[in-house]
């Protein structure tokens, strides 16, 4: 949001004269309690501690500059720079070299610019809070760190091994957009001990086979998997990810038949039960931290409301906040907010009709706060103010791009696309596919989809038709297609990829069944938290490859590996056979550590596990066995982010369809709605009131409202306000009941103990202002 | 249970005689009341419909005769013997072959079995039941096929190609012991339809990237994975189950490194996202079901109890069941149950302090029925009665096996073991594992296991000390070692394997962690379904083994497939370097279908994916490709099975995990457990009562439980009841509230619809015994 940025311009200098001048009128005394309280609001919902809630007016003016868009860019570019620094050190992306003097000093500017960052930081918290503060604290020791290493870089002129930029990591993490990564990270660790103790269980009865293994096979010399102890461990630890089955069985299977049981029984209660427990062990645990983390974070919500409660109500009237005091707070809370907006949110947090919000009301506050609102269109269609014909016309439209038959018909005709482009390409016999004359069924095919668009445009209206996700997407698709025809007519080489494209189309298939819309509307809700499960992963990728880089850069190369089992993999020949040359290519060269993005593909490849132990023995026939180590260890880490990503899908989707199944009678539902009514006189008095602090735009605006209604003769005008459904939404919905449990325990024990904050520790003051100035006085 | 059976013997004979004299007292009318109530509480317990309720005498017969176990092992047996056959029919294993004219014989005898039995079906169902159940229906028509099959096969005295072998598996599935068979293959069908749509969603992006892929990776000429559409969809399906990553990447990425992002962007869609969608879809559906299957038995049960009731109480006494009748009615339920179970039993039911059971006490039939009863007994050790010092030494034991020092210097003990196992078998240098003289580690620490078992033995009594699973476990291991000792010191070979299974001991820590008791507990609890979903997989198996056998078998040798990519696999190359024999195996000949245990093994390896493209590959070479079909066809079918599997485990584990939660005061809970006093009046009435049906063993039983309370002077013994927890026990708790809403509404909808059911359809008669004799006379 782009709020707390605002802040900073409007109110943080006046708010520092007003504390060093040590006096002021009423007024600016709450000033301050508004800027306070949306500072409260603010934490409440960005999950921050009270604990770092500013505690004097240097402390203020601190977290002000440190909360702002602008230091956040500065912060999230400063750590892009690190970790993009390992592009351009040896070993580099030939592309990207760069001296080691550009980049150890490139370095070294970023790591000041994070020691800025950090010393604001201070500032703000205190240096008792800063060293109570984990993360920082962390951040810190690896800041020196790096700074020393930088250091000697620049003098040396030359690198050494610097594995503890895989810690560079921390900077990213520590970003205000990183949040859920953060929040992931934790999520992962919350779910380590039941994973472990699993995993425990895994390794024991890799230990049992292993030993097994090793007396059962090893008299077999035709046998190489099993000749030693270590050979078996490492064999069945590849046999856990399938990826040596089953060259593994073979020689003891063509020896006795009856040796394939010992690999059964060892895959059945490996693979088949144990490593599916880890997934119901994680899973479960997931669903657990889902909710806490939810109750925690609903009840950090509440306090925060509480506080910023206490800051805004009188002692005159103790019972609720009026709408100038309301208004005074968004000023600071939301800057952005039109003076109307901030009324109809007064409005729909009033829940009785007196003129102020009582507390019960106020809890309501992050539901409400967040909603669009926009006057009821009494019109329906966009061309209800047109003349006759033309809106006849355009009716007639409307009707038929909104008819089944329509519909239809389009589905059928990307059917037909979707077989065309399947046939036509499967009749295509290699080399020239892009010919210079455009296919004609290529533009019969692009007309219906514009003349579809056109008349769902025009039919519905351009706002109507864009305000669906799935006419977005026919649209981008179509916009694609015809920019895949130009690059075609034209002749545009570089743009023919676009041309492959078209079989997008074909998605829009999926519109005909509700379970498919179901699944790619929570996919699409899911993004933003799929993506920074991503990015968590990345981050993982980030320390093994920093690492894999260090000990394995340049190890493999063409025909390296000739000692061990896995030599057939890194062969690269070339021999003539008669004229012709034949090149004999195992490839596995390419899987090296030779820069951060080969190490990032290689690091893939791992991922998905098949055939990875080439990879591991080719690097560890070039090293020492102890290379082992890191191939295995990265994947269980794997293992580990994966199990949660797996979890998170299963729990987003069943809760999702637990949802529906709950919600089944409210079919489509827009996000949330709500409706408000304002009349004239209500306007007019916030009119007046505005007049009276001389908010000359809040004035004019409101009074454009006064105008329409007239120009319409009516007496009131209605307000919709709307914004999407979120998670939180649903969750507040699925555990209803709980909720008010939870809260009943939760002010049963702030009753029961006072709280840490001061703000509440003085009960007899819960119901005056308590200005940050007051406080001030008292800590300076 | 035993109870159908005795059935039989006990009362068919003079039931069937009192239908066919059509005359009979009062209390043989009351016996086929017993007889009858009795049937509806089996049909309501093994989930019978219904409308197979055996409508006459004649029925009745027949519905005896089929309903005990002499019976179902008949069954099963020619069920067995049929899928058998495969073995000796060809293509046969070996050493099994059979001539045609054998096989087809014993084929044909199991055939007329069957039909003996389904003619036994049809006239205890009655033609219009019989053609109206449809699995007996499937059932008929797959035996006239095999009927006519293996009659040809006797006159032509060669075997054709018979498919329809496959279909053998059917008579298996009816048997009435693979109840949880059919009930997992039903839950299979019922989640196919959401399965399908999320496959058909995975199959299309398969196709969308399959012309992708060939547009941009076919002008590479080294590619051999995308130069045709049909090469580009299989490659991307095999890529699906990722068994050919990276070398499928390989000739692009060599040629771009960028064409990695194709590869990247699919796995991610495909396997990292849609698959897991399927998990979460396949597991919404299971626990839906689960649910809804949980809800459907349980309203049956308690109609098929209601039937009982009206069966059971008198005009005189419309408001319960007097323990006579109970008494009755259990003689035909449960024969093998004592006299003192019985009135247990009945004392068990009734809740308030009348003579008789009501309703709603009845309803609780099932739940107590099962349960063991025995005397609660005033002495807590078995030695208790000794003399005074062999008392104290015995109790001095006891003492000691119980105190936790003992306990974790018996779990120090094994960890020791296990590292010198560990230590042991690494220093082991190839060769001599099992020397003549046996190590004299393996002595002290088996001396150790015995007296540990001696001293827990002797300290809390064999039957304590074998009532715990974990104790079974240490005994039967450390039985083993002790087998294993005998084996190498009298040098018996063939047991040396024994020795080898020493490691398991070290399971035994597994006791020392919570999560892991729980694990293990709940593993056990899983056993018998998990049985069940292994044997339908083998049923899977089975039907594709055949259909591979009868196209595959013998298709691929050592040294064939030349013409493949994947020849290597199946090279088996034997030449001289200098004087020394190099073998170079390929191995891959050996996984074929060249008979039903080789298929067996084969599909195995299919199922755990790794490398099943080397095996498809090869067979397709030496076939068509449309050979393809069947292994894509198998992968798929094995996907469904595999994710319901881990659907099971997950939901099992979940499940309990939640139940613990919810319950974690009872901490420790060893089943169900209820506790009666029975006074000694009550002992001499229930005399009386049987004195005068002449029944002389339960006179004589119950007078014992008299003089054993004279002998001790009580005037009441306490017995206790016990029976382990079901799945079904933690889902009545679990679901606790929804329950009392499915009582409701189901008996909402009995009241406002007249039920099927005759002996409910006459409400007057509900209240009167309606005998089957009674309605024998009306329906012949």
């Amino acid at each position: 949001d782009g709020g707390s940025y605002d802040v900073v311009s409007d109110a943080s200098s006046p708010a520092a004269r007003e504390c060093c001048a040590q006096q002021g009128s009423a007024r600016h005394n709450w000033e301050m309690n508004y800027q306070e309280a949306a500072i409260y609001l603010q934490e409440g919902e960005n999950n921050d501690k009270f604990f770092t809630h500013p505690k004097n007016a240097k402390a203020l003016a601190a977290y002000l500059f440190a909360h702002n868009h602008l230091f956040y860019l500065m912060e999230l570019s400063t750590a892009l720079l690190l970790l993009l620094l390992s592009l351009c050190e040896a070993p580099a992306v030939p592309m990207l070299r760069l001296g080691i003097f550009v980049h150890a000093t490139l370095e070294l500017f970023a790591l000041i610019v994070v020691v800025f960052e950090l010393s604001m930081k201070m500032r703000w918290l205190g240096f008792q809070t800063f060293i109570r503060h984990k993360r920082t604290m962390v951040k810190t020791c690896v800041l020196l760190v790096q700074f020393i290493e930088a250091i000697v870089v620049l003098v040396r002129q030359t690198s050494h091994v610097r594995i503890t930029r895989a810690l560079r990591c921390i900077f990213l993490v520590d970003c205000r957009y990183c949040g859920a990564v953060r929040r992931n990270l934790r999520q992962i660790f919350q779910s380590l001990p039941p994973f472990i103790d699993i995993l425990l269980l895994l390794l024991f009865f890799m230990v049992i086979f292993a030993i097994l293994g090793f007396y059962l096979f090893s008299p077999n010399h035709s046998d190489p998997y099993f000749n030693t102890l270590e050979n078996s461990l490492v064999n069945l630890f590849v046999l856990l990810t399938t990826s040596n089955f089953p060259d593994v069985m073979m020689p003891s299977y063509a020896r006795n038949p009856w040796s394939c049981v010992f690999f059964i029984v060892y895959l059945s209660i490996e693979l088949y039960f144990i490593m599916n427990l880890l997934l119901a062990v994680v899973f479960d645990t997931f669903n657990d931290i889902e909710k806490r983390k939810f109750k925690s974070l609903l009840l950090h919500k509440r306090t925060a409301i509480q506080h910023a409660y206490r800051l805004l109500v009188t002692k005159q009237r103790p019972s609720g906040i009026s709408f100038k005091h309301f208004e005074g707070l968004l000023r600071f809370y939301k800057p952005r907010m039109c003076a109307r907006e901030r009324y109809l949110t007064f409005k729909a947090l009033n829940q009785s009709n007196t003129p102020l919000v009582s507390l019960k009301d106020f809890y309501n506050f992050y539901e409400v706060v967040g909603l669009k609102w926009k006057a009821k269109r009494s019109r329906e269609h966009w061309f209800d103010d047109l003349p006759r014909t033309a809106f006849l016309i355009f009716k007639g439209i409307n009707i038929l791009v909104k008819s089944r038959v329509f519909q239809y018909t389009m589905y059928t005709v990307v059917a037909v696309n979707g077989i065309w482009i399947l046939v036509e390409t499967f009749m295509l016999q290699g080399g020239n596919f892009f010919s210079r004359n455009v296919p004609w069924s290529y533009i019969v095919f692009l007309t219906i989809y514009g003349v579809e668009l056109l008349l769902k445009t025009t039919g519905l209206g351009p706002v109507e038709y864009l305000s669906s996700g799935w006419n977005v997407f026919d649209f981008s698709v179509t916009l694609f297609a015809f920019l895949g025809l130009m690059a075609l007519a034209f002749n545009m080489e570089p743009f023919y990829f676009i041309v492959v494209l078209r079989p997008l189309q074909l998605l829009r298939l999926f519109k005909l069944k509700k379970r498919y819309r179901n699944v790619l509307d929570t996919m699409f809700e899911l993004f933003p938290r799929m993506a920074s499960l991503g990015l968590t992963l990345l981050i993982f990728y980030y320390c093994f490859a920093i690492v894999g880089m260090e000990f394995f850069a340049g190890v493999v190369y063409p025909n390296c590996c000739n000692t061990s089992t896995v030599a057939d993999s890194y062969r690269w020949v070339n021999h003539t056979v008669g004229n012709k040359t034949v090149v004999e290519e195992g490839y596995y060269y390419l899987n090296n550590f030779d820069n951060i993005l080969n190490s990032f593909v290689t690091l893939f490849e791992l991922t998905v596990v098949n055939d990875w132990y080439i990879i591991m023995e080719g690097v560890t026939s070039q090293t020492t066995h102890w290379s082992r180590l890191y191939f295995m260890i990265f994947y269980i880490v794997t293992m580990v982010v994966m199990t949660i990503i797996v979890a998170f899908i299963l729990d987003a989707f069943v809760f999702r369809m637990n949802y529906t199944r709950k919600n089944q009678d409210s079919e489509e539902d827009n996000g949330i709605v709500l409706e408000k009514e304002i009349s004239k006189e209500e306007v007019i008095g916030i009119i007046e009131l505005y007049k009276r602090t001389s908010a000359a735009t809040e004035t004019a605006q409101l009074q454009k409202i006064v105008l329409q209604m007239d120009k319409y003769g009516q007496m009131s005008t209605v307000f919709l306000g709307r914004r999407s459904r979120t998670k939180s939404d649903l969750s507040m919905k699925m555990y209803e009941e709980e909720i008010q449990e939870w809260y009943e325990e939760h002010s049963r024990k702030e009753e029961s103990q006072p709280p840490v904050q001061e703000a509440a520790s003085a009960p007899s003051s819960s119901l005056k202002p308590l200005s940050l100035r007051q406080r001030s006085q008292t800590v300076i």
